[in-house]
Parts: C-alpha cells; structure tokens; sequence
C-alpha cells in the first residue's frame, strides 16, 4: 500500500497547480439564484465532472428539476471497506452589492495569503480541498485508498430545494457508510475543528389579513381591527424576558446538555464578549442561564428575520393596512420535530387571532437538528489524521447554523455526516470580499490526505 | 340689507358657471408633495387670489418656504360686526396610482351627478362652496354681510409644515373671531353635519437598532440582540387584549364623554356592523366596554401604521438585522397633550430596551384634539342656516380625524372652528376615482350663503 507520506509529498510539490484549479472553479459564475447564470451553473458541475473523470472516477452529470448534479464514484483499491460520500456544492451566493467588492468577485485574486473571490470558501474553496486530496491519492496511487462516491449539487445557496427529491430517487446508488463534508469552520486559524452538531431549521411566512382594503386610521382607528398591531402582540409573545419561548410544549424535545458535553464546551473557554464585542453588542441576549456555547449550539431559536406592513416611506400617512407579514424561522437543536414546532406555532397564531384576522403560514425550510457521537469511529479516526496536520487536535464543536442537506442525507440516506470544513470566522462568507487562507485551503488538501488514509480503516459497522 | 333669497336665488341661476370656475380649478395639478408641481401649486395660488380679486377682496399671495399661501380681507358693509376667517387649501393628493382611474385625475369629468377628479371634493370642491357663496354675496350685495378673511394654503396634504410660522408671523392680520372650515364630512347624502370634535395626533417613527450590521442567524442566533424581535415586544405591550393603552399616565387626561354627549350620540344610531361591514371585517376591535361612536370620536387610538426591518423579499434569509423600525401614530382627544403623550411613549420604549439597543424616535405630526362645545353662538347660528337648505338638522358630531391647521389656529391665533363639511364617506378621498356629488357641492353654496348670513348676525364675545 501507498504510505500517506507519498500522497503528502506529492500534494506539497504541486501547491502551484492545486492553486490553478480551485482558480478555474472560482471563474465559473455560478450564481444558482440567477436564472442568467443557469448555463454557468452547468459549465461549472461539467468542470467538476471532468475532474473527476480525470482522476479515475465515473462520473456524470445529472440533470434535475433545477440546475444539475455531479455524481461520481470510484471502488477504491479491493471494492471493499468502508464507503466514503464526500458532499459539496458549485453554486455560489449572488456576488452583489458589486461596489463594496476590492476586485471583479468572479476574478480571483492571492492577497496576503487569501484569496478573494466569490465562492472562495464557500463551498468551491473547502470541495476543492477534497477534490485536490482525491487527486493526489489518484496520482501516487492510482486511486483513493477505499471506496468513494461524490455528490456536488448546484442549489445549496437557494435552499437545495431539488435535492430531497434526487437523494430518494438515487438512494441506493448514493447510500454509503459515512458522508463527508467541508462546509464548516476551524476553531481558529491554527486550530482544526469537528462539528458533532449541527442546528435543524424551521423557516416561516406569517401573512396576516384584516380589512380587505386599507383604512384611513382617522375614519376607522378605535373600531378596525390593525393587522400590525396583531402581528407584534403575536410576535411579541413568542419569548418571556429571560429569553424562553412560550410555544406550547415547544422545549419537550429538547434534551439537557450531557454533562460530559457541557464539561468539554467549557474548557474551550469561548469569549462571548469578544464575539459580541465585534458587532457591537455587549450583553447576551438569549435564555438567561445558560453558557454561550449551550445557547449558540443547544438551545433552539426564534428570530424574526424580516416584517413589514403598511406605510414604509419617508414622512407619515394614516393607514391602518388590511395585511401585516413577517419572516420567522425557527433554529431548532436534534429531537425537536420541525412538524411539530409547525404545528405549535400555527396554534400560537390562531389562539391569538380574532375572529375578523386570516393567518397564513407559508414555510420555506424545514430540517432537524444533527448530532454524531463524539465516540465515532469516523470522529475517532479523523482526529489524529487532523492533529497530524496543524500539530493540535481538533476541536469538537457544535455549529448554529443548519446545512439542510446533512438532515436529508440522514433522513433518506441514513448517513452520519463527518463535519470537518477549513473556514475561518472572518471569511465573509455570503458577504462581499469573500476569501479563504491559502494556509488553511493547503491544510485542507492535507487533511483530507489524512483522513482518506484513516477513514478507508474504519471497520464499517 | 340684502335678503339672503336674492342670493339664493343668483346662485340658483348661476350653476353652470360655479361648475365651470370649479372645474378650472381641478384642471390644475396642484401636487404639493411632488416638487415638479410646485409651478402648479403656485399657479393655483394665483388662480384662487384671482377668484378672491374679483369679488371685491383685497388678496394677496404670499410666499413661505413651500408652497405659498393665499390671503385676502374684506371689510363687509360696515367694518365692523362679526370677523370671520374662512380656511381651505388648493393643493391635492398625488394621483397615482393613475391606471386606477377611470378618467384623467385632472381632466374632471360629471358622470351621474358626480364630478370625478383629484380634488373634486378635497379640499378643492369644498374650497369652492364657500368662495362661490362669498361671490354670490358680491354680485347680490356688492360684498359679503360682514368682515371676511380668506387663508388658503397650498401644503394641507403634506402636514401643513410651513403654516405654523406663517400663522405666527401674520397672527395680528389673521386673527378674527372663528374660523370657517369646510373640509369634512356630512353626516349622510341628506343630512348636514357640524362637527363638534377633531381628534389630535402624535405621529412617530420609531427606529431600534442594535449590532452594528446584519447577522447571520445560525452562528449568532442565541446570543445576539434581534431589534425585530426587541420592537414587536415593545409594541406588542402597547394595548392589553381589551384594547387599552399600557403606556403609564396615556388616559391622565382624557375626560369621560359628558352625559349629554353620550345620549346625542347614542340617538344617532350608528350602525358599527354596517360600518366595519363594508371593509370586511365584523368585530369591533377597539376598547371593550365603549360604544363605537365613543370609540371613534372619542376616544385615543395607538396604531402602528408601518413597520419594516430584515429580509422582506421572496423565500428566505437567516438575517438577525441591525435594525428594525415601526410608525406608530396616536389620535389624541381634547385635553391630552401630544408632548405629554411623546414622553410617555419614550418612557415606555426605553423601559424595555436592553442595554445593547438604542432608539430614535421621531415626530411627523403633533396636534391637540379640539372640541366645539355645541352651546356656542357659532353653531346655534349655522344649524337652522343648514336646516333651511336641506330640510333637517344638521347632526352635531364627532370626527375620528385630525385638522392640524384647525389645533394650530387655535393655539396661535385663539381661534374656534367652525367645522361644516359637505363631503360623502364614499367620496375616494386620497384614492383613485374622488369625486364629489354635485347635489353637496351646489347644497354646499347655498348652505354657505345661509350661513354667511346668520353668522354675520352673531354677537361676537
């Protein structure tokens, strides 16, 4: 067997060229939210196939209801041991405002040690780390050292709303022993992490309706109902002042934080002063009683991300409107069922609603919250391959965020996600000037070189 | 003197002309709140000081920092007697939006009986009643029967904003003994109404910002201050479930309808059922325990006529946005005080806003509630004048709505109102298609001859 050592070195020789390619991916403007750029969404899943063809997978592009996916596979050195499903996407975040970026966002370019371009990081920077690892072992061994699959879609930026759908219909094709996925952050930037949660999400439109016109609030102000005002007393329910959300039966799922989890969040000592001191905030704002990292990574949200109604422009006017709207979503932590915090926030609403209001609830995303075991073997094996490279173990995390996908390969796939992504806080990510370190996309490679060498000896359960 | 049949009678004869002049006015698209009309404005302005030239007025445009105001005095046959200050106002609301109308908003059209345009009944049509009673008094009596000044201003639709100073400026020339305002309603398309009360107003805009840029919610979720949530709190908390205002001291002064009040409207019979019928809605949503005319005419409201922050497009964003911003106006009843009802509501905000949030409140409109005791010589002068036209009593009423110039001469000049309007509540007042029935606008006139006559007779105090 190919000793890792040859993969390393061979990676470490070709920096230049590593570079060169993850550049030719970053070119590709594949906006997936811009119907224009659907034909550059296309051009960029045929470069990744092509890439993998290159190194010996079969691979394809295939088409959904939306823009398409890469499919690839590769048996690996016997056809046997474990299978690995490495997860990633093309598709990029919209690059506007154009103004505020310091360069073209679809133009590369290396700025002290980062490069900065739209996509970056997120996620051609951290699929390339992967990809480039997979190259490697392919060029010194003439394949990865197990069995691999690829899956990169082309619609996680608008919701991956195609990709329930292709994972039932491939199940059986894609279905592997463990998924691996570059779309998180390190610690910091000397410290490589493992996310063993993610959050689930529940994301809503609340439409409310009253008169079936707007009202002149001299004529009706006192005797018309004010949908605004229904919606901000409803809103305005939704948390005590100490942070807890009042939904009925809203917390039943939630587990306690395991003592042991608890202890070891602890000892990562997390400055929320300094976290917050960036944005500047300076007081905690969520359930009071808890530590950062519990109500970051294990406690559920409720954000109203957007409202509006009535008269929004300069100056004043009279309205009382017929209809009042807003965004609420719903950051929910592994057991809660996002059907059922549907259901409870819909009884919410209508326990409040007098009989002259009309409530829609539209919902745009819906996922459960992910957790693996710290006690994995895929965890347990990536750990020395991670602290092998940056000279410091990884930290086990948690993540606030939701990557909805994650939930749908465990739910249709029964996959166990392995989290192991290169980013840094300050990446801007979704933001203009995004921009990933050289130092950690090289590391990724490295890493990745790592764990392809320590996963393919998990015995697979 | 004059008999006020022989004006009657020139005014009976003469309705095609009062159509006509009544149209050249619509003609001119005074826009006030759309600066490419300010030419408009001033040659509206122009236009009515020469209507008041004509018939024997000394009138003079005069010049603010918007748009000017018309003024003009007639001494009556004897300098002497009754002072009375007719207010109206030239411009209009904007017409947009026009593909709404079923007919240019400035090219009037009768359909009916009822002339369709923008201004047709306000202020413009209105304005027009009594000038064309003050032209009908000229050419039967040489004049009117007794002293007469004119305001006429040209910035009623954009808040007044510049005739607080004019009226300060000019008080000594202004000042007379009532002003004479028509720019309300009947009470119905056959019975005239004096309105009695004008509810003031404290309109505010209310901006809560807390971190210094948008967040993403999956990372700061649980730790970061959401100013949206902050604010549906803080307005959610205005009113209890029965409708009442929690702000500490809001009903201080707000006295309680006097019994005699209460039984003239209770003897109106106000249908709320029909009332709320027409826009849709069938429950009364202000305080419990209040009948609706109480409710409407008085009694102070708290509605939020706008309210806007975060992601407001299409699907979703997982923003926790720095800032969030409501308008919430007060309709004020007489004895409150907009500055005290101000601070209230500044106490009330900051009594809820954590450390990290700030707030800027800022004021649109301030405007006392105003009350005609019905007992005055004014109105015992203008019903049996109303009842001579139309055949029954005027109702004496209320009126939910806010004048600010009617508060302003008040408090600047120390003068009552006296306020006879011949509008129909389904007039199209600010919307498409407003027109104004020709049967209100020529009873109107003759009303305004009638009343010419017996306020002239009025022992002033």
């Amino acid at each position: 067997m190919t000793d890792v050592n040859t993969v390393l070195a061979l990676a470490a020789a070709q920096r230049e060229a590593s570079r060169a390619r993850w550049f030719d991916l970053l070119r590709i403007p594949s906006v997936s939210a811009q119907p224009p750029h659907a034909g550059d969404c296309r051009r960029a899943a045929d470069w990744v196939r092509a890439q993998l063809a290159q190194i010996g997978f079969t691979a394809t592009v295939r088409e959904t209801a939306g823009h398409p996916v890469v499919v690839a596979h590769h048996p690996g050195p016997t056809g046997t041991g474990p299978h690995l499903l490495f997860y990633g996407h093309y598709d990029v975040q919209p690059p506007e405002p154009l103004e505020l970026w310091t360069s073209p966002p679809f133009e590369p370019v290396l700025v002290d040690g980062r490069v900065v371009a739209r996509g970056a990081v997120d996620d051609k920077g951290q699929t390339m780390t992967w990809l480039e690892a997979l190259r490697f072992w392919h060029e010194a061994a003439g394949g990865p050292p197990c069995r691999v699959s690829v899956l990169v879609e082309g619609e996680e930026e608008i919701g991956s709303r195609n990709l329930p759908e292709f994972l039932e219909a491939n199940a059986e094709e894609l279905r592997a022993d463990i998924a691996v996925v570059s779309d998180t952050n390190m610690w910091d930037a000397d410290t490589p992490a493992i996310s063993t949660r993610l959050r689930g999400m529940l994301y809503t439109q609340i439409d409310i309706t009253a008169a079936n016109k707007d009202l002149h609030s001299g004529l009706f102000g006192g005797s018309a109902l004010n949908p605004i005002n229904l919606l901000t007393r409803i809103l305005g329910d939704l948390k005590d002042e100490g942070g807890e959300i009042l939904i009925p039966g809203f917390y039943d799922e939630v587990p306690d934080l395991p003592a042991a989890l608890r202890a070891q969040w602890d000892a990562l000592q997390f400055n929320e002063a300094a976290f917050l001191g960036g944005v500047g905030l300076s007081v905690p704002a969520g359930e009071v009683g808890r530590s950062a990292l519990e109500r970051l990574w294990a406690r559920p949200t409720a954000d109203v991300n957007g409202i509006w109604g009535g008269y929004t422009g300069e100056g004043s006017k009279t309205v009382i409107p017929s209809q009042a709207h807003a965004k609420v979503s719903f950051r929910l932590v592994p057991g809660q069922s996002p059907t059922k915090v549907l259901a409870g926030l819909r009884d919410f609403i209508v326990a409040r609603l007098p009989d002259d209001a009309q409530v829609k609830i539209q919902v745009f995303s819906m996922s459960e919250g992910i957790e693996v075991h710290s006690d994995s073997p895929w965890i347990t094996a990536a750990v020395p391959a991670l602290e092998a490279v940056f000279g410091r173990a990884p930290v086990l995390m948690g993540c606030g965020g939701s990557i909805p996908v994650v939930s749908s390969m465990k739910t249709i796939l029964g996959l166990d996600s392995l989290l192991v992504g290169f980013g840094l806080d300050d990446d801007q990510v979704h933001s203009p000037n995004e921009k990933f370190d050289v130092a950690c996309f090289e590391r990724g490679i490295d890493s990745h070189i790592r764990m392809l060498d320590a996963l393919s000896k998990v015995q697979a359960r």
